[in-house]
């Protein structure tokens, strides 16, 4: 689960009901045609911008991105290792019942494929499609985020022009001047809302974490290519390492140390 | 029928309409006048942006890649296999009398050009000439549309600026000061509806569908390359799945074990 | 003559002073200095942007790509197969005659330097040269009008911000709020209307055209070369027709059923 | 230390201060839940952004390249020079001791592998590695500070939203429009403050910082494998003075001039 | 002297006095805090951006691309052509004392280098690492300029907003509103001219003058090449010609012309 984005939507989501609430009533930044407006309004606005089908997949996207743990390099390269060891000892075939209980659904089927003594050119092209795959859906993903975070403010200043236009049409009561713009200007809040605290950053965290999924993804191919070749587990494990940054290869060699 | 651009654009202006009607009627919002500013003025400056061909062409790009029903690729892979397996049967002159019942007419061409014995990288210049021809003619579109974009919102706010200095100079009677106001916010009402909820989305729209409908003329072309050169059916579809991703290959092999 | 750009821009004009004239007079949005601050103001920031000559040239660059027809490419087809026609039969010198009563002064060149014998790659390197020359001083010409898109609207809200702190320190009498306000939204109405319906518009028309007359200069040379080599008419006519659209080659061919 | 942004950062804050007291109290600027919320809401925003880590490593970024003394490259090519020196006179080994004591990490690093005899190629590799490595962290922390420069003012406008609705829903009291309108723009303020005197150009400095850096640490590579290679003291200044503009190798060469 | 900047610059600044003039004097638009702010606010913040050697710099880069007279073309030709002549006549030793003479320095500089008899490609180098060194320098004055075209509207926003949390905060007196207003406004004024009449607009002249600058320079190079490889004045001035436009190269001959 990634910390940091469940934090940092409750911090800003928590700061701006503080806000509200220093200087009024949270009721009166509550109502419903304005949220209509504003979500219905950017959300029909997607439909038309992209296929339905890749909208509705938006979701699942981000579930597997953002909420999904991320792996972690070390633990990857450590798994590795004990597959290049035991291939060592006991051949490729006795990876065969591993590769049935391994959880990672990208290393089973590349184990697999090891196993089945696919070309090492052949295995490698099935994986470099698997993993381009994954990269276009993410891309897909981050391109219907970046609309909402265009289109969000934009359904918020139409909401507001509509609110104000209703209210100077009817401006016969100067009382309702206040009230009627305050209405007006809510859904150029949500606008700015939803675009600056959800849409624009899920955006951003699902670059990163894009980047680090294809990473771990590359090195689970590069290690399955090295145990295919019958490199050692020492070498399998100095070619996974040079994908970390120097904190990481530390943190690595400190697990290493505390398990001797 | 792309339903989800339908759905999209009747849920935007619907939830338009609705918010309008919740506060004041549809009649304060309707006014000829500035749609005639904000339609007009974003219409003849794209003329003075495009040379009117280009202009008039747009209605005929949007039709083609909106409103018309896109092509399954699976569909497409089905039915080369189908041509594969006839041609292997009883030759490449077999396939002249289906070519001349082909509906699309860019695979008839291709299936003509094969059947009267082209050369093959003839066959592939002339129909990837074909399929640049209507990438441009795509890109030109949404360039008309991205400008739309850009247009409509300044013609709205310039019959704004029309309107705000009538009112603005014909103060002497402050009850009429909401109406004038009212009334110069339309056009700024106008601009950002056709800009956020027609021109920007229907650009996005064009662009995706272009791509596949590119994506699909270059399967065809790859699948009367194969079926010139003799390939199998089963590698005619081998090489054609290779443009779809995972789902789209799960589903042609579910509907092709459905079918068995 | 480009039918289109003065269709755009006396529509567009047209519309705004329509507009104005509904709720108002004409004389009121004509204000001798406003006009002085954001036109003056905007010639001479391009001033200092751009070298004199290269501001002063911008007039002639708009008169022949805007104002002057654009040449038909087909029209250049047949005028080229006509030169094939007679230089097979009577030889090149037959073409010197022909190239002094050439209007185009491009294709005259090339006819007289292929008449002279010229090597065939001095000649093409010479015209390509002469291309290139055009290419960057439309380039210029469209750099200079972008400016201008951008900095009418800057001094649209400069011109504004003077009325408003005008009118702002003049404020005991109240009643002139409104005629201060009106004159100092002038500047921003004359600004916005440069930008959206003068300098922006033109300049993609510019690149548009600009683009078409590189077109018609690249189908000469390579006619011109096609010609000095000897090839027969109908191979000149097949080489410059893969320059066309579809829709322009149908024309073509429809144009010479039609002469048949 | 970078004495130039230390000077902006007084000077820019400084006059901000100035200028509020010249027409107000200090005190009328500070609003605590003012800046909770556009401080608060850019930090959670920044998290939802980036990984945790990256966030809480951006105050180490910025404190190694903005305030550590960059390193003057010419007392780099004078250091190398003498390591050249040494190393010439008594043999690699001799640079042994010098590498404990030498206090820059990467030149330290670079000097052992040499004594180690690294092959020349690898010790390249290496250093180019963790040249990689400083360039990619820069780069995140750069894209931290643009996303606060983005966040930060759309912060201060969602806080300006709250209190103008809050203010407008409470209007039956006309005499305190002022006073809520004056907290409400408050956010907007510091937004506008944080975004264009603190993340803005903390990230230009820090672009410009991070390629002075890397610079030096290329000519360290330089200098190190001219020296592993046997060059002579003369050549390997001269080597690493192709990296300096005249200006800098004017400065060197009036230094030689001096010490002699 | 670039007397268009001059006039460009001259005309700007006229026309906004001129504007303030008509409806107002020019005392109410002078507030010397607001010009600190604006002005000492967008140095500081440049400090921050950029060392403070670069943006001390600054000003030699526009004095010496700016306000120097560009160096003419043909005037460069017709000066290597001389010295072509001469170097055929008397060799290359003849250059000698004219390279002294030689009031521009980087012709100087290539000369001697050519009469030293310097290696040929070793000189090329040699001249185009100075060309490289002034383009970085011109490209670093431009991003200054640039930020300064950013950061000088920001400030004026900055001020802006001090002006009217104050004036708002001490509502009680409604005859100041007013003037209060008018001066929060001055800094917004300030911040636009001095981004849209001075830091773009010299940015921009700045790129033009660059690009002529370093074209002459190359010329030179290449000048300085073929006379040392002992090439004719005819071809020297032959392939100086290719650097000029048509028009350019129309006006040297009929300089050559008029001296005949």
């Amino acid at each position: 689960m990634d910390i940091a984005t469940v934090i940092g939507l409750v911090a800003a989501f928590g700061l701006v009901v503080w806000g509200i609430m220093l200087g009024g009533s949270l009721s009166q930044f509550w109502d419903a045609p304005s949220a209509a407006i504003v979500v219905g309004g950017t959300v029909a606005v997607l439909l038309i911008c992209f296929p339905l089908a890749k909208v509705m997949g938006l979701f699942k996207i981000l579930q597997k991105t953002l909420f999904a743990t991320p792996q972690d390099p070390s633990a990857v390269i450590e798994k590795m290792v004990r597959y290049a060891e035991r291939a060592r000892r006991e051949g490729m075939l006795a990876l065969e019942e591993e590769s049935e209980e391994e959880p990672d659904a990208f290393l089973r089927k590349g184990l697999r494929l090891a196993v089945d003594g696919t070309d090492p050119q052949l295995l490698e092209k099935i994986l470099e499609t698997d993993i381009g795959q994954i990269e276009s859906r993410h891309k897909g993903g981050k391109s219907i985020l970046d609309a909402g975070g265009t289109f969000a403010p934009a359904f918020g200043m139409i909401g507001t022009l509509i609110g104000l236009v209703n209210m100077l049409a009817a401006l016969e009561d100067p009382s309702s001047i206040g009230a009627g713009m305050a209405t007006a200007l809510i859904t150029t809040f949500y606008g700015a809302v939803l675009a600056n605290a959800v849409f624009l950053p899920l955006s951003s965290k699902l670059e990163v974490r894009s980047a680090e999924e294809i990473l771990v993804k590359e090195m689970i191919i590069d290690g399955i290519m090295a145990i295919q070749s019958g490199d050692s587990p020492r070498i399998v494990e100095e070619k996974l390492k040079s994908f970390l940054s120097p904190t990481q290869r530390q943190l690595v060699e400190d697990g290493k140390q505390q398990a001797a």
